[in-house]
């Protein structure tokens, strides 16, 4: 838990310019406000900038403009945010985990498991999975038949893979989540609904986050597919043959109906909603709880909702709201009249 | 997995004409535009009638209006997209689960256990449970006391029943829902909240599809009931004592609060929200992402929102609409100025 | 399941003044239109107070106030609901668990297991936790290393506490509930995003109450900290380093983004979305669906979004909401042009 590192082994970690004393000692990460005198803190947004002055960290992060206006001691490089990210990697206080298969662990007898595999208690893994070396499974978790997991995945407590999941390597899923789970297929017959068996799998690339409660359903013909560094927020509900492009981000408590085609390197913030069988292209950011019913062929920021209001006031617009076509007939009605007359 | 059918036992299955060779082997169910020619396809959706043309499928399950463009084997029935569902489910590829009980299950000694049940490693089956034949529950499955299942239910991997929930015949649930946890009812008092105890069960009709992480909130007084042929995506939440009535329909991240009552055959769209102690009639239908807080009495096609905008024009949009009742009521203004002088 | 008590003994649980024989016997609460002869029934809002002449229930809670409206027997106290509140506890029918370790359990053998605890089967408690006297642990509940759950915690079936959650005094936390997930935290360099390791934990104060499937993250630098008396209902999305405080509400759905800071005492409605980094003080009331993107300083309640509407008018409407800056700018002109005339 008390994990030390010399400033020199941090700069030499994070690729850094170090300007102070290699030996001092860090035992820890922190804001530039809370940092103590043995934590190293870091400066990634410049509205914080101020905050150099007065901070008590032992050392700060910082790119090589702000390096200036550190009094102690700096590890100066490009990209601080990320040189922070890998410090706290350095100092991630995630217990330890015993390597091998706990005993209560149930085993399938054709499963195939690597080499240095942490399978914790009351873990299930089904016939002919294939666990790649290094990966950790906690307790709990259920892999259902013919699943592949990557070398060095992590999957936590009470996770669930359905039968047919690929995962690709250093993949990380939160507890919970329930990777495969059956599309939401139906085809309605006289008033009633007869369930389409969902015959795909889902295939999910390398250094994949995918955040606590999150589904992500298999596909109904052909594969539901996550693209590579794809990170995933928590309660995020992914359709059956949804294809999400690689390093593309989404935020919490969002949902993308069946079919639809996410580009690459797209931001999707909380709580959007993406209607089925659409294509958004490469590079798309949308705002927290749009509303998206078209595809999107154009990079850029998109947007749907209103913006808080107090209740009273709010009730006000929303009924004009109601009336909005009325309002926009009888402004051109005026505008015809004033035409008339000029 | 490699599992192969005649078309004549196809057409058979489904109740379909066959215009072609009978004794075609089938291997396997896709879209036109992928299917191999081993594979039989459909026509659902009158859009793609032009890909009939080029498909290479073995045979098209298709409607007598549209079997005259396919020029192979075709299987003729009122509804293809129905002929299509049950293709699926003769191909589905769901790998087979042991019957009987794993070792390592807990099954209370007042628990009745149907015959054909299959009950997977870790599951929890609590004092009273009756589960019917044929029923399959996954690995760490947990049914608390007093659950009935009816006939042929499947409960996935890591589905939590609290106690005293009722299930019909042929329910299918999905990976982390949870039925039965407690409503939210408080008494608020002095500043605090005191919890009501939910008193309650659920009761769930007959061919039922819970999604997974979906959520169905106990009764505080009474059950909370859903309805034959419910259909359910995935993280849908369910509010105490609602009611669902058959054939309804509801897409993922929706939410229902306490003690609303949603008619029969109502299409529910994704992420909408629907206020406590509503009526909403049979027949109603809600599109994505909208609210209800009113109820609704007659059948039809409901919204609320605003439609996806670039950024730059939603901001300018959102300002206007803080603005709104000050505008309708300036246009009155002008509106009356306009009348004086006519 | 058929707990009996009498009048006297309701209303000296209650801390009711008892109009009526005492000795009457009573099986059961329910509402004043369903209460059968032997069940008790509360007036708590006066919309239903027309049903106090018809109600069969043996007894009514009533404030001062309605009492006289009574015609049977009465309970009579200031809030009748925290009296029906109270009531519903004494008839809770929540089946009994047995006290003890169940033998499946797999507990570590640093942690310390307090007096008449229960856990259930297949449960797994990690290293160097501490569980508090008379917590109840359900089945398929895992624990990591390092957690500490105060006196009279229960923890219902599957679900999860990563390592280093501290919960205060009687937490009750519903199935599928996971809290100290990993926060979202990335950095993103070069077009890829590095993980940021979140070294925080998750503190929860006491008499919280935690929905179904509801997240809490752990903190990224610091803790996540949830005061005391605050009730989450189901699907619920706590980000990192959010802070809840004490006796806030919050309905199912709603997601709260990281660093957040949520008062004292108020109310969020379902499916709310309140972005990251804001302050919102005490005594806020958010309405259902909106999004809150800017800190809050004033007291009171906030909505945004529009009111259901016919499908066909809202899409006139929404036409409409695109063209808001041209009808408002419009307007002006037309104004000017009045004007210019007077």
């Amino acid at each position: 838990m008390t994990k030390q590192f010399t400033l020199a082994e941090l700069a030499s970690h994070i690729g850094a310019e170090l300007r102070g004393e290699g030996s001092t000692q860090i035992s820890g990460v922190n804001t530039l406000k809370d940092a103590g005198r043995s934590e190293v803190s870091f400066l990634a947004n410049a509205s914080y900038r101020s905050q150099l002055a007065q901070t008590q960290a032992a050392a700060v992060i910082v790119n090589p403009d702000a390096a200036a206006d550190v009094s102690g001691a700096a590890l100066v490089l490009a990209n601080p945010y990320l040189g922070f990210a890998q410090v706290t990697q350095l100092f991630d206080n995630r217990p330890p985990v015993s390597p091998g298969i706990h005993p209560t662990a149930v085993i399938a007898d054709t499963a195939e498991i690597g080499s240095n595999v942490s399978i914790g208690a009351h873990a299930v893994v089904g016939e002919h999975c294939q666990i790649g070396d290094d990966c950790e499974i906690g307790p709990g978790t259920v892999i259902n038949a013919h699943c592949v997991l990557g070398q060095g995945c992590l999957l936590n407590a009470n996770v669930t893979l359905c039968h047919d999941v690929v995962l690709g390597e250093r993949v990380r899923i939160q507890s919970g989540a329930v990777i495969g789970g059956d599309g939401f297929g139906f085809a309605p017959d006289n008033g009633r609904w007869h369930r389409i068996a969902q015959l795909g799998g889902v295939r999910i690339g390398s250094d994949v986050e995918i955040g606590v409660n999150t589904c992500i359903d298999r596909g109904a013909l052909g594969d539901t597919v996550i693209g590579n560094n794809v990170i995933l927020d928590n309660l995020i509900q992914i359709g059956h043959n949804v294809q999400i492009g690689d390093g593309t981000a989404m935020a919490a408590c969002t949902g993308v109906a069946g079919s639809t085609t996410i580009g690459k390197h797209c931001t999707i913030a909380g709580a959007v909603g993406i209607a089925g069988h659409l294509q958004l292209c490469d590079g798309v950011h949308i705002a927290a709880m749009a509303l998206i019913s078209k595809s999107i062929t154009e990079p850029g920021a998109y947007a749907s909702g209103t913006a808080q209001m107090p209740m009273q006031e709010w009730r006000r617009s929303a009924t004009r709201f109601r009336q909005l076509d009325s309002i926009a007939k009888r402004l051109q009605q005026l505008e015809k009249g004033q035409k008339g007359k000029s």
